[in-house]
């Protein structure tokens, strides 16, 4: 029930209401939200939903996310075209974070790399 | 450089002084950490690391997190058996998420199935 490529946890078929209600945001109006390559499976970057980020993701099936460091929306690849076609959308058992299987146009990274994960932390840049 | 199974961003080998000094911890203290299945690459859940937490993990290589509700260390599957050999220990290009890769003993979740990301949110448990 829980095999990769299972969709039983897929929340994308949801209204942006009913998905909006799974989910419990932190004191900030922020929930975490995890990119996983749809197809490699490669855990591709960690970012911030509120919940107009979350809205919009599930209306436009675009990765949205909230830039905490710009206090604004960001969808994903808007300027570099590394955009996140978002194939499903879960939320974990206590509704505090989301997981998105996307399918990731050009590398998720910044720094030019496939994963944030390659990259080895703040140090290293 | 960043296919699945690459070791190349792997800071395990590295002492717990070097690994926190490439990690930037919120306001609170903590860092949000994603574990993923090393075998089937799934995603398995988020839990949060305080330093503490992070030193624990990188030197007796299971995965600890800190409970932010019970304010304490939380050494995965302590009480329920369900604990994670961590295989890799990566952090992102901003210093501010950790992603373990880690062999999973029994279910992840406290609700008894593989992955916290299979149960679908707070208002269906």
């Amino acid at each position: 029930m829980s095999a990769m490529g299972d969709e039983a946890g897929d929340l994308l078929a949801l209204s942006p209401n009913d998905v909006v209600a799974r989910v419990r945001f932190d004191a900030a109006g922020l929930v975490p939200a995890v990119a996983q390559d749809s197809t490699s499976r490669q855990v591709l970057m960690l970012a911030w939903m509120n919940e107009e980020a979350l809205r919009a993701t599930v209306t436009t099936r675009r990765a949205t996310y909230f830039s905490r460091s710009r206090q604004s929306l960001w969808v994903k690849g808007e300027t570099s075209g590394n955009s996140q076609q978002v194939a499903q959308l879960r939320v974990d058992c206590d509704g505090d974070a989301v997981l998105l299987l996307v399918d990731q146009q050009g590398p998720a990274c910044h720094t030019g790399v496939e994963s944030c994960f390659d990259v080895g932390g703040v140090d290293v840049r």
